[in-house]
């Protein structure tokens, strides 16, 4: 067991590496940093069969791509020696960090020098960085400088998905007298999203407060990325071993197949060892952010006993962390001791594992926590790295009763005060919420974050929609992180199917990513995210015209897509044949819309005076044409 | 294939017959009709363990169950003879109705007479039944002339589930001082539910039109239940068979494992031979009602050719299926010739089968839809068998892109204006709706349905919110399922995983239900639905004590709860042991909170005060209690 758990990938590794169906990972250069490659996904599609045999094209479609160079077949990737450090270049030109002599940490200095872990280590580690003497390398520090890094133009470009290209383009198609699918409007509850996304709005939302770039200067690897409710809504994925399973190498694989399915950031979790390893692992191999919630390190090194915490313990972990690169960490610094005994009348207490924790030293102790006690300290720890804060929700309701209670409403408020004290020393904060809570008390919990928390992105787990449904909870957070995200959570962590009951899996964590990419796509439509309706639109046009290949491709999971088509119809002709599985050769959508469209566009004639004058001809046309199919692509499993 | 398709059900049928785990099905007497046995669920619990060795009871829960007598182990069930007709006295009672020497319908006279089917024929018939001349057997005729009926009074029996008597109990143990978890205030849209479900009210709502009771005469083995948005939120599952599957075996437990996980109504939607006998034999096995779109099945009489349909052949395929016992059909009567035109520019066109098969009829005779101008004819049968009207949405969008369009809200309204007619000849009515439409316009098809189609019952597929996840339909549909549901929507149409891509088996039947069973469930408890919130605490509370098997007994799928859990830590012990299986032995997440109250309740003091003078002693007390357990019931891969 112990073998196994250590085990750390080899270059013959198993690790995901493939391209997706129908698709090519490529790069966009930036105006600004001309340097800079900003990663996207491509899906080239099949034509259009024309009615007069003269197909036409279907622009490629252009997506968000979270899976790092693992989904590009041709990337020479080494998980021994990890990723590329895209960023080093530009974190060093900037000239306020520089390389540390030696670690900072005790424990990893320790560590470090211990031959019992020199099997496990990651083999080729990197010197720290930072912050040079009373410097702060946060993003949101150049933010307020006025200064647009080379971070925030990737972001820019990257939120943007060459939409403005696509624009004109549909612009003249539709001039050229082609389909126009409706563009919906969006209800966005006050966020002010701009139909471009530019560099400079990148900066401005980062100064405000009301985004955040996750991006530690000691993680290099990093493919930046932002989380804001101004922004494309974004996923996490918690990932980290337990005492009971998993090795390093499928620590790094659960990594690399959460960002193929969309996972935004990950966060390692980890409760046992070697933690410290692992970590290094993760980050050495990760393009997306790592969120770390360092007590649970911490509480490893006191033996698990959460009285017998200090500050200098917890300090000394932030840094050990913090030198490796993670990127956000979770600080349950508004568990206070007064609100404790807010949870005792509640049905289930506090379910956080870091909020009891910190529940647990303030009762053994009787004292303020010191989380809270030292939060200045910590932000000093925070800028000179760039972590970001992610300030937790220890007394976050964990059933549907406890919802928006005075516990959790209190730490709310703590939060509030928090974010400014980091905010006045420049360092980026987002705000944990929760849990399991009713449809219709969700949108308060949104409000008031935005009140008490000054707008600071808020990161929500789900929330659950009712408790009744474990082994599907998935689904009931899905429910809630959909309404979540539209009301304005700027990230959504994920839940999987084995929530209450057991360690995720490779397929659990799937599941999960996929539930919350559908949960935050939802959000997005319906706030009405300029272009996201892009990937829907190109998908139902593929599903009406039968070109199945290509609904394959464009959707979150092509390969289950294809694999519950080729269930109920095998042979290869079924994909390229003008029907469906379900319902046989006699049955096919297209053609009377197809019909009208032809006549509309021969005559010239508008909706108005084709209903008027139309169908008169249309009728005896029909009559003519006889046996020709007609009806729905729809499975006769549906009315 | 034709052989296997034709399998009918033997008595030695492996037709699911097993009870819940610590769950019985029990029956509660009527009191204005005491012979009346309203079926239920009863789980019932293990006691908490006290702090100082004095287990303290925990209430059984009691649930909906609409599993039928399949769920009883005790149950006598054959499927040949089918189940016992438990309406047949309440019906032949009334006088209004009586047996009919021949069958109404010439195909259904001619199809019994051949030879040919004799084989897979249902071996128990039983003849139809029809409304005396000039009678109207409707549940809106009985509700309008203030007659309480039979099923009125097992409506509300079935929705109460005892919470008279458990409200009591609870205020009981609140006033002992046991713990007293908050109920939520609902937020309803202008659903008024009263605290108690009285046999009045389900009778005026009927009279109001504002719910019906789908209850076919010649459907006795039938368990009366209600479709309105003042009542619990319903779902139906769609069955059936098709061109490429399934024996009728396979479809009786269809609908058999559907109603096992939670579905209300249950459609048939086959489409292939033998319609008429696969039928039959659902519904003489099936306890909720059945619903059916009889377009599809007078399309196969005429051999798959729209324009060949005609009135007279409609008109006796609703009476064949009629004196079936169908309690409900679709029927797109609102897919109006001038409407279809609407369609032309749509990015999915006309994606309801019903609604495009209509479409062509319209076109290729250029005459109006044969549904709307015989619509007086179709409510003559409706009421002389009690069969609901489910009115379909033919020009439902079938896309984002399409969503809350033109076309749909012309049909709309005109499903209100025979709305209106149907009640004016006292037939009940229920509204079919969308379909695709992202989360901001789902509001707008509720009020626009409650508007139009004055308050009649709202019946809607999904919504689903994007178009971009073909394999997890059931969840992009669920999202949207939940917040209609929410808003009013009385019952909710499930989508199963396989949707756009192929047929759903057994595991996707099951996969649709539980989906929707959590919108249903959601949405009860955002709407404040009284006692909703009882299985949510009363699992919450098994999960923070740890009583496992009260958890999963309390799941809507103990069976996958169970599975998930073992798959961690099957030992048994784990099961009773007080900590989860993913944090292992040394954490435990009640400890803190069980202090908390034990203090509050030895001192008498509330919370204001622990807060101000309890932490002290507190503290001292957990210094010394030293290495007692805590922390979360969390598994490590969450935060």
């Amino acid at each position: 067991m112990d073998r196994h758990k250590n085990a750390t990938p080899s270059t013959t590794s198993r690790i995901t590496h493939q391209g997706f169906p129908g698709s090519e990972r490529f790069h966009v250069p930036g105006t600004l940093y001309p340097e800079i490659r900003v990663a996207m996904r491509r899906v080239s599609l099949s034509p259009t069969p024309g009615a007069s045999g003269n197909p036409q094209a279907n622009e490629p479609v252009v997506l968000y791509d979270t899976s790092g160079p693992y989904s590009d077949p041709k990337a020479d990737i080494d998980v021994r020696r990890g990723l590329p450090p895209l960023r080093s270049a530009w974190i060093s030109q900037r000239g306020d960090s520089e390389e540390a002599a030696t670690l900072g940490s005790f424990y990893a200095r320790t560590r470090d020098g211990d031959v019992k872990h020199a099997a496990i280590r990651f083999p080729s580690p990197r010197r720290p960085r930072r912050a040079k003497s009373g410097a702060n390398v946060s993003q949101l520090h150049y933010a307020r400088r006025g200064n647009v890094t080379e971070e925030m133009e990737y972001i820019a470009v990257r939120e943007n998905l060459l939409r403005d290209e696509i624009a004109e383009a549909r612009e003249q198609a539709a001039r050229a007298g082609a389909g126009h699918p409706v563009f919906h409007r969006g209800q966005s509850f006050g966020a002010v999203i701009p139909a471009r996304i530019t560099p400079e709005y990148v900066r401005a939302e980062v100064a405000r407060g009301r985004a955040i770039i996750p991006a530690n200067i000691n993680h290099p690897e990093l493919e930046p990325m932002i989380i804001g409710r101004g922004f494309l809504t974004k996923i996490n994925a918690n990932i980290g071993n337990s005492a009971i399973a998993s090795s390093i190498e499928e620590e790094v694989e659960k990594m690399v197949w959460a960002i193929r399915w969309g996972a935004d950031t990950v966060m390692d979790l980890s409760t046992a060892e070697p933690i410290h390893e692992t970590r290094e692992w993760i980050l050495r191999n990760s393009p997306v952010p790592v969120g770390t919630v360092p007590i649970y390190q911490a509480l490893e090194k006191v033996g698990g006993k959460p009285e017998e915490l200090t500050w200098e313990l917890f300090r000394d972990t932030l840094i050990e962390q913090a030198e490796q690169g993670v990127d956000y960490f979770t600080i349950h610094a508004g568990v206070r001791l007064a609100y404790v005994p807010l949870t005792a009348r509640r049905l289930a207490g506090i379910v956080s594992r870091g909020g009891s924790i910190l529940a647990r030293w303030c009762l053994a102790h009787h004292r303020e926590n010191f989380l809270y006690t030292h939060f200045g300290d910590i932000c000093e720890i925070m800028k000179a790295y760039d972590v970001s804060f992610s300030l937790g929700d220890g007394l976050r309701p964990g059933a549907i009763a406890d919802a928006n209670d005075a516990a959790q409403f209190a730490e709310l408020r703590t939060l509030g005060e928090l974010t400014r004290l980091a905010w006045e020393q420049e360092v980026q904060v987002m705000i944990e919420g929760p849990g399991h809570v009713p449809l219709q008390l969700i949108k308060e919990n949104m409000e008031r974050e935005l009140a008490e928390c000054f707008e600071a992105p808020f990161y929500t787990l789900g929330p659950l929609t009712t408790d009744i449904a474990p082994g599907y909870d998935h689904i009931t957070s899905a429910i809630g992180a959909a309404n979540i995200g539209w009301y304005g959570t700027a990230m959504l962590c994920y839940v999987t199917p084995k929530e209450h009951l057991g360690l995720p899996d490779r397929d659990d964590v799937k599941h999960g990513v996929i539930a919350y990419k559908i949960a935050a796509h939802a959000a997005d439509l319906a706030k009405g995210f300029p272009g996201a309706q892009r990937r829907d639109d190109a998908l139902s046009k593929a599903r009406f015209e039968f070109r199945w290949e290509d609904q394959f491709n464009l959707a979150l999971d092509p390969d289950t897509a294809r694999a519950f088509h080729d269930a109920t119809l095998p042979a290869d002709g079924a994909k390229t044949a003008h029907f469906c599985s379900m319902c046989g050769p006699r049955f096919c959508s297209m053609h009377i819309t197809q019909e009208l469209r032809k006549l509309a566009s021969e005559q010239g004639v508008d909706e108005e005076r084709l209903r008027a004058e139309g169908l008169a001809e249309k009728a005896r046309e029909f009559r003519e044409s006889g046996a020709e199919v007609y009806v729905a692509a729809r499975p006769p499993g549906e009315r």
